[in-house]
């Protein structure tokens, strides 16, 4: 018999764990939200006495059954170190659909990450993005924020409303969103031109805004496919923004109005 | 003979641990930008090899004498999960002044934190002041992040140039801004002025901003002492921007021009 070859063997295991995936979210807000959300798959719910009685109505809708568990051991695999108040709720990742799907409307906003990887900064992203109204955050299969229970409890609810998307390549998105009508800026703070100037050139316009990773920013291919660079003006020669702020800056800068 | 009463002693004991007290800063970033800081009194620094090989420059400046550690029985005293690659630095808190060393200028610009403690946020808040050129970041003594190693992960060399004060009592910090001419914006999602106008009206003045920790918000008494109560607007009914991303958004729109 022929042995399959070796890239045979692991597509083959990241499809199998790919339909296995699914995520453990902690917390009282978090785990709540997931109860409450009613495109969520859910597979499993642990709960302290005194977790459910918190949790009760969220319970109740969701129609699941509570594993009951001790505080001191508490039976879900979350990691060491993780708040998760007596709650815990293994669920499958949301499926958001395509990139055509988030890019209705003439003032249109997206957020494309570049690598940014961190669930702290990627969960605050999602925050902004739904408060300032964007269609969809999208990061690179490869190198974006698994949904994790991290990132979950950093977006604060927020990744159960806002869409977040992993596409293959983001050039390719890119492209698309370019063929669309959209303006390409990407967020780097040598640019010359400041977000807030391409805001009032952009007005009333579909824009995407992309994000690179602390440290390294927009990769060199990234750079050279947006529109357009833009930077966050700053005041002094020193410092820089987190990426999460950086992103909530421009988020706002961009509002339309 | 009389035995001191149990305030004293703990009065006493309270004054020893400030004066003992001593941060461990780890990370190669935030150990080099300590080491290049004259304003930083240093105690210990313990290094690898290889970190050593990556400091060299920065330990020759200081005139530190490096322990150097095996990178698999590092032997600084850090929390476990830190971080450090192979680079930490026992040093003293910055002492940055009183809050009226940080109120120069006609359009000078303030960060009061109401009970914002988590270590990240407020390393990030630090990050946004300095980009924004915030004079100071201000927090209340007993309830602010204090100066860890995490937080000067988190502000990425910020702690190190950007004024980061612990005042005794918030609301007395806020009749002193007052007095001196600061109009005092609390940030508040329920606020019907949006931070934008409020900038808009108080162009060329001196501002401080108020934030209050996150879930709580602003403490009915700070509300209360605040000129005005600003929000920043949001396109839906859900969600909110972490604090950190709301500092920023709040000193972009506040920016002098």
């Amino acid at each position: 018999m022929m042995k399959k070859p070796q890239w045979v063997i692991e597509k083959e295991r990241g499809r199998r764990a790919a339909a296995a995936e699914t995520v453990w979210l902690f917390g009282l807000h978090a785990v709540r939200d997931a109860l409450m959300n009613p495109a969520r798959q859910r597979l499993r719910l642990v709960l302290t006495q005194n977790a459910l009685a918190k949790l009760e109505d969220a319970v109740a809708a969701s129609g699941m059954e509570p594993e009951i568990a001790d505080a001191r051991r508490f039976s879900a695999p979350l990691d060491p170190g993780s708040v998760h108040q007596g709650a815990a709720l293994e669920a499958r990742p949301l499926n958001w659909g395509a990139l055509t799907d988030h890019m209705d409307g003439a003032d249109a906003r997206l957020v494309l990450l570049d690598r940014v990887s961190d669930p702290h900064n990627v969960g605050a992203i999602l925050r902004s993005a739904e408060v300032f109204g964007a269609r969809a955050v999208v990061g690179v299969e490869r190198h974006a924020a698994p949904e994790t229970g991290a990132l979950a409890k950093a977006a604060s609810g927020a990744l159960e409303r806002q869409p977040y998307l992993r596409v293959k390549n983001l050039g390719r998105a890119i492209a698309e969103l370019q063929a669309a009508g959209f303006t390409v800026l990407g967020l780097d703070g040598e640019a010359e031109a400041s977000v807030g100037d391409a805001a009032r050139d952009l007005a009333g316009r579909p824009v995407a805004l992309v994000l690179g990773a602390e440290g390294p920013g927009l990769r060199q291919g990234t750079r050279a496919a947006c529109d357009q660079l833009v930077r966050i003006p700053a005041a002094g020669a020193f410092g820089s923004l987190n990426v999460s702020n950086a992103a909530a800056v421009a988020l706002y800068a961009l509002q339309p109005d």
